[in-house]
């Protein structure tokens, strides 16, 4: 069961071609991405009206698509254009097309009822297109529910265990408990490590700085297009990060992860991870990126080998353990089942007969 | 479901040796096809009577085949001939066979009621034994269910775009309007091209003549045996061949097809392409089977994939939608559907009790 | 369904290293066996109380495992010792434990209800740790039912046939009826060849005399942790083995195969073929183990091919055949089903609500 009304990432745009198209299963259901000659992005249900063959193994045709099984054409909008061996069309031919919008080199579409594809309720990644930041943008798929990859975010805990050589590096991660707080769209956390002795892993190497660090994990959840929002950053300890000053010395990151359910066992990860200095150092974007990455990997093998357990699991009459560490994670999936269950009341009440 | 009293298509005589054993599932049961030493073909169960393991791992002996787990011995009629350690067999040991005929470079198996199983319901194949043309035995398998395979031979417009650089090469397939004939067995579809400028892909480098063509696909489906029939040719335009006159230089084609089901999501394909000229052109004979072939492997793709958002939209509440090159395809379905009802009927009155 | 309450064989005693683990599925359940560093061997369930992530992918520290997802860390008896950044741990943050038990070089492990895991239960397997006997430890996979590997092993008559070329080499195998006794624990069967012209296959280039044979299979299986302890022999011809009376130049051999379930669809095969001649002679010991194994393989092919024709005859309203061989078979499937029925009304009884 997903959230339907919600923006959610499905594709970057620069995998949208001029020519291309770009299946990719969304909550369940198998479409297909393009852009016109116009640079407009679309998304059209991956199946042919008529006989369900994939349009994905169809052929571009200009600003159409056409089914190379019988032959039948489709606008950007879904709509049939061209049936061979008559005029006009067939009636029921349309296949569905979602309102989609490319903003901040991502590419949203919205796959629940159309009159309520919102513009406003596109997450903000800026720093994607802000000059003052540079990043790379990624994409990863994880063969698990996106609840399992929510879950990993929403307790940084893990870092001192699953990325101990990568992205954690230090055993305070596990031991602060973060200010875990509820906000209009989701979750936010905050997590503050002092005087740290050494920068995580991943910096190794690109450290501008010698001594103790400050180090900071501070982030948003949005449980509508589980769209996360990561401050992170290691600057001089004691000169004030936690107050809001920041020495000229720190480093200073800003990281976007949107999860995207593929279906039940899989799930979409577009991420990038930017830092607002050394904007020239081209190797150090390539180089933070694919450490990053590494540690991503990490999550990945951890979160499907947990999958298989929780499989064997399913029909044993037990349930999870909560400790301590589990209060962000815990608001989510509640913040969550509570979008579901109202999601749910507002379809049953449209489906009511008038009276 | 599967119209069980019918003969099918189980293997091409070649398959089956003088010692050789042949396993094929066909209609979801595992068979052991065989041949004795006096040449005769036989189609057993391909599951010992006694702890289910596969005959076909076993060991022919004689005309008999042994199964290598504890020994049993089974003659080509499923009896039980051979129990280890005691003399005679015990009862019930005897294993499922199948009325089995070998005809025209086929062997037909009967699975439905034995009693019904009339000669002269086999498909004539007869092409294959005419000194007057050349072919050569093909198979195939596709991961489809057979109807999918059935939709797919009745409605040719698929040429124009399957197989646009193989076995189409012309738009025209698709817009031309076949006629479509319901028969005592099954579908006859009659499709003229008129005037066409080109050869179809897979006759190029072995034109007979240059200029236009009147090419033409005249073909029966058999909803009894899934039996496809199929005169093609191309002539030099204006020569008459609509009318039934053969310009000498004409290239004459008959295709037989028999797509028998494996189970719901396997079928077997067993064609040939036939040729009544350049009789002595073995290459020719070899190239038309290649070429052919490619296309089929097309058809698969397209069909496997098809099947694939086939099995995405079960579930969901939406239906395919009917276009006017449907006809063919539409009758075709529905004379299956009324095979399959009227068998069921027959089925059931006959395990009403007697009064 | 499984006999939960019985001693299982888990794993090989030398599978446990000091610093190791070793994830096994057992009755359908993930474990993990780990040595303290005192020698004792432990059995927890392999999953993390918390979040369900596997503890094999964790850390051995001590004589604890650390779950390298968030940190919780359990010690040999399944107790959360740590969570990190609280004093003590959350409640039920155990994971389970399970009673295991090391001899005779095989781990046992209890998975019923603990308080009646009586050690005198564990089968007897002493021949492992006997210096008048030599055996190398071996294990193999079947992806079948343990109950077909039973089948196998209560029927030797497949001696002459799945090991035609290896542990067989007789006719007279499948030929002679065995005598077959109901025990207190199990089934007893013993078989008897006399006057076999040739030694097993398995024998070849070291056999100690030259002659007729009589040769016998000799063993018991107990229905309660499928532990078949079996003698086996060849000793010249007419020289009393039926007696008792053992010839010097005989060659006997004692094998201990315990058959552990996995799941429903998986079975772990522990086995040992000792010989208590030619004691120093290493290769020989050796080349038996190969030998024996390769036999074993050819079971593994026939019984797994076997379980693919049961499940494609799942829902047809067929039975096995009963032949005269399947005595021994029989019976131990009768003494397995009155002991599951057995269990389950214990079990019933058992959650029957006070008055």
């Amino acid at each position: 069961m997903f959230i339907q009304n919600a923006w959610y990432a499905g594709a970057w745009a620069h995998e949208l071609t001029k020519d291309g198209v770009l299946p990719r299963k969304i909550l369940s259901k198998s479409l297909l991405f393009f852009r016109t000659s116009s640079g407009e992005v679309t998304a059209l249900r991956d199946r042919c009206s008529h006989r369900f063959a994939p349009l994905s193994a169809g052929r571009r045709e200009g600003d159409c698509i056409r089914c190379m099984y019988h032959g039948l054409v489709f606008d950007k909008d879904g709509k049939c254009v061209e049936e061979p061996g008559r005029k006009g069309v067939s009636p029921n031919t349309s296949v569905p097309a979602y309102p989609t919008v490319e903003r901040h080199k991502l590419v949203w579409v919205w796959m629940g009822d159309a009159d309520k594809a919102d513009l406003d309720l596109i997450p903000d990644c800026h720093h994607h297109v802000d000059p003052s930041w540079r990043s790379i943008p990624r994409y990863a798929h994880f063969k698990a529910n996106y609840l399992l990859v929510l879950d990993n975010l929403l307790d940084f805990s893990h870092l001192s265990f699953v990325h101990e050589k990568t992205l954690g590096g230090s055993k305070s991660i596990a031991e602060i408990r973060p200010k875990v707080e509820k906000t209009e769209k989701g979750v936010q956390l905050t997590r503050w490590y002092l005087n740290e002795p050494a920068f995580a892993p991943y910096l190794r190497g690109y450290e501008r700085f010698d001594g103790a660090i400050d180090r900071w994990n501070i982030y948003h959840l949005s449980t509508l297009s589980n769209h996360f929002s990561m401050s992170a950053g290691s600057a001089p300890a004691g000169t004030g990060a936690p107050d809001g000053t920041l020495h000229p010395q720190t480093m200073q990151f800003h990281s976007h992860q949107v999860i995207t359910p593929e279906d039940e066992n899989g799930t979409h990860y577009f991420w990038t991870y930017g830092h607002n200095f050394a904007l020239d150092d081209a190797r150090f974007t390539e180089a933070l990126a694919e450490r990053i990455s590494a540690g991503f990997k990490e999550d990945r093998t951890m979160i499907e080998a947990q999958r298989a357990v929780i499989e064997e699991s399913e029909g044993e009459d037990i349930e999870m353990a909560f400790i301590l560490a589990d209060n962000g994670l815990a608001l989510g999936r509640r913040l969550i089942d509570e979008r579901l269950a109202e999601e749910s009341k507002t379809t049953a009440a449209h489906m009511e007969p008038a009276e």
